[in-house]
């Protein structure tokens, strides 16, 4: 194997890959990166931790085909510190790679491509077409909310489903409920899968471009993310994802309308004094007129008290959160202004647009 | 106590004054703040762990006297979150303490400062006036070698010199010595002292603006860094420092012109396939002729060996290196150019200016 490349590309293609490099590994092959050439095909950098694999496409001038597996942290710490901006890599038959660049010849041992696993191929496969940036928002409006209660592995991963229409994602721990929505055309296939949430937090770091395209194909067992450029494919985790729209309460007792930014502020400082070991303790919420909310907490720390304008409908409630569970949803919430719906002081809570449907976040309220 | 301040420059005196809060006491009142407030002195706070105190001053409108001690991790989250521009601070006859801001109001129970230490009194002191950014770069072009072995006290800390003409600070850790001198002026005190490391470390945090001043004070026992806004008062290392002028060759049997970018890169990837945990495999330097030197390293993940140009003169030698003393010392240096002068292969190598004498770093080499 021989070619040459752009430094900065094979390091971008390694930072890429790597995000799928087991880092605990007991197979030595799995702390590798796959390399291979080849040149009718180009080269391919693969990384895989036999649940996500990503493969990266690569621009090089190709002299001789052929294939290694490199230490993955090794190779990126090198490649990062190359002093030129053309690299050259070679493989002798004893599976040395040299890596010249400027003056410098790193020349480290590498393994036999052979033994490297392979990604599944992902047959029969529906397809969807989304942006990259959307499918990168949804990732990160939902993925917070994944179980990672191993005793419940459906819940460890976001549900996703086409209607023909539109793409929704959903993520359920148990205490609260994430779900995003996005109109995309029609005629597409009806589809459901349930995706590992690592698979997605890594594609949610790769991802990029908001005006890029990205085909999803899924199988039974398998869902491929392909940008052109780059292909993520992980297994899909079997089972009947929970009826979310079941839990979903269509209407409340009390509506609020509310500046998310304002909300998410005076929550974050009321989680300052509870302490994070301390679960017990929780945000207060009270709601002494219609135009007024009240958020408060008190620990062994202290007390905080603070007042910010709303606008209520229906009965007046107190309740009780865990702060995390408001913070995380109204971090990623993008609208300036949203709904709260509550339920009474024990049911369930639900921030909304105040208009369309096209976020949920439910949060179940701590019991006084 | 009751104030007025800006949240921006409470919050700047607060993370000034941190540097000095213990971490891990067994004292709760070492992990507080100590804040004072007096019409006639303005307010002041203060941080000290017993060996390092730093005090802030804050402007404020002073309503009412008073002083007390806030948990410091606390409110220094709390004044970071706070929603508005300005912040009142009042302690009630019970020690609480409310922190009141825009709708907001916190309320933090406080500690007596009856039971804070008193930071000393530095008494019958010597003065030296020094740039604030001149004492910060003599503190990070040294402070790196400063021995954390506690068997030898002396070498805890930097060696300052003041011998009526320039400032010098020595750092020293058995392996390598840091040397760096500042032409002063005249007229200045002759004294020699021994800082610790750690109260270094966070005055170089600390200090800012080149052209700002500070007075450095010193007695028998203790140092003080006043920079008008801020003090930061240390112990001093007492005991006799090594005689590191003995230590220094004044000349060697080699030298070698080298760019020390050039240089720090090379070693830099060098020391990517030397295992950090690995100590015995050293970076190697060979001189194949006058105008080459060649740097490589090899274990068992691989082998690096560049090439860069130099001027070599006098004898040719082979010599062995911990690959971390060089990059230390190339990182801090400022000069594009240095010279090398080494003492056969087993003798120290020292790094200086090509020209004149306001920077030496020591390193002993790896025997063979």
């Amino acid at each position: 194997m021989k070619f040459m490349c752009s430094r900065d590309r094979l390091n971008e293609a390694i930072s890429i890959v790597q995000k799928a490099v087991s880092t605990r590994s007991t197979l030595p092959i799995l702390d590798g990166i796959l390399i291979e050439a080849s040149v009718s095909e180009g080269v391919k950098l693969t990384g895989y931790d036999l649940e996500t694999g990503i493969e990266a496409k690569l621009e090089a001038d190709i002299k001789a085909d052929g294939s290694v597996v490199i230490n993955s942290k090794l190779f990126g710490e090198i490649v990062r510190k190359l002093p030129e901006e053309f690299v050259t890599l070679e493989t002798d038959d004893r599976l040395t790679i040299n890596i010249e660049c400027g003056s410098s010849v790193f020349s480290i041992k590498g393994l036999s491509s052979e033994g490297y696993p392979k990604i599944p191929e992902v047959q029969d496969a529906q397809k969807v077409i989304l942006m990259q940036g959307v499918l990168r928002d949804m990732i990160r409006q939902t993925i917070f909310a994944v179980s990672t209660d191993e005793s419940r592995p459906t819940l460890n991963g976001c549900f996703f489903i086409c209607d023909g229409f539109s793409v929704e994602m959903v993520a359920i721990d148990g205490f609260r409920l994430a779900l995003r929505k996005q109109a995309i055309g029609s005629d597409l296939p009806v589809m459901k899968f349930i995706v590992p949430g690592k698979a997605l937090h890594e594609a949610g770091r790769i991802l990029d471009g908001k005006d890029a395209e990205l085909v999803i194909y899924s199988s039974q067992n398998h869902i491929l993310l392909d940008t052109g450029k780059v292909r993520i494919v992980s297994r899909l985790i079997q089972g009947e994802y929970m009826n979310y729209k079941a839990i979903l309460p269509k209407s409340g007792d009390t509506t609020m309308l509310v500046s998310s930014a304002v909300m998410l502020s005076a929550i974050e400082r009321a989680s300052l004094i509870i302490l994070s070991e301390d679960r017990r303790s929780p945000v207060q919420l009270t709601m002494p007129n219609d135009e007024v909310l009240v958020i408060s907490a008190s620990t062994e720390l202290g007390t905080l008290r603070e007042e910010i304008p709303v606008s209520i409908r229906g009965e007046r409630i107190d309740i009780d959160f865990n702060p995390r569970y408001f913070i995380d949803a109204l971090r990623v919430i993008e609208d300036e202004e949203i709904t709260i719906q509550f339920s009474g002081s024990n049911g369930p809570c639900v921030l909304k647009p105040t208009e369309g449907d096209d976020f949920a976040y439910l949060v179940l309220p701590l019991r006084r």
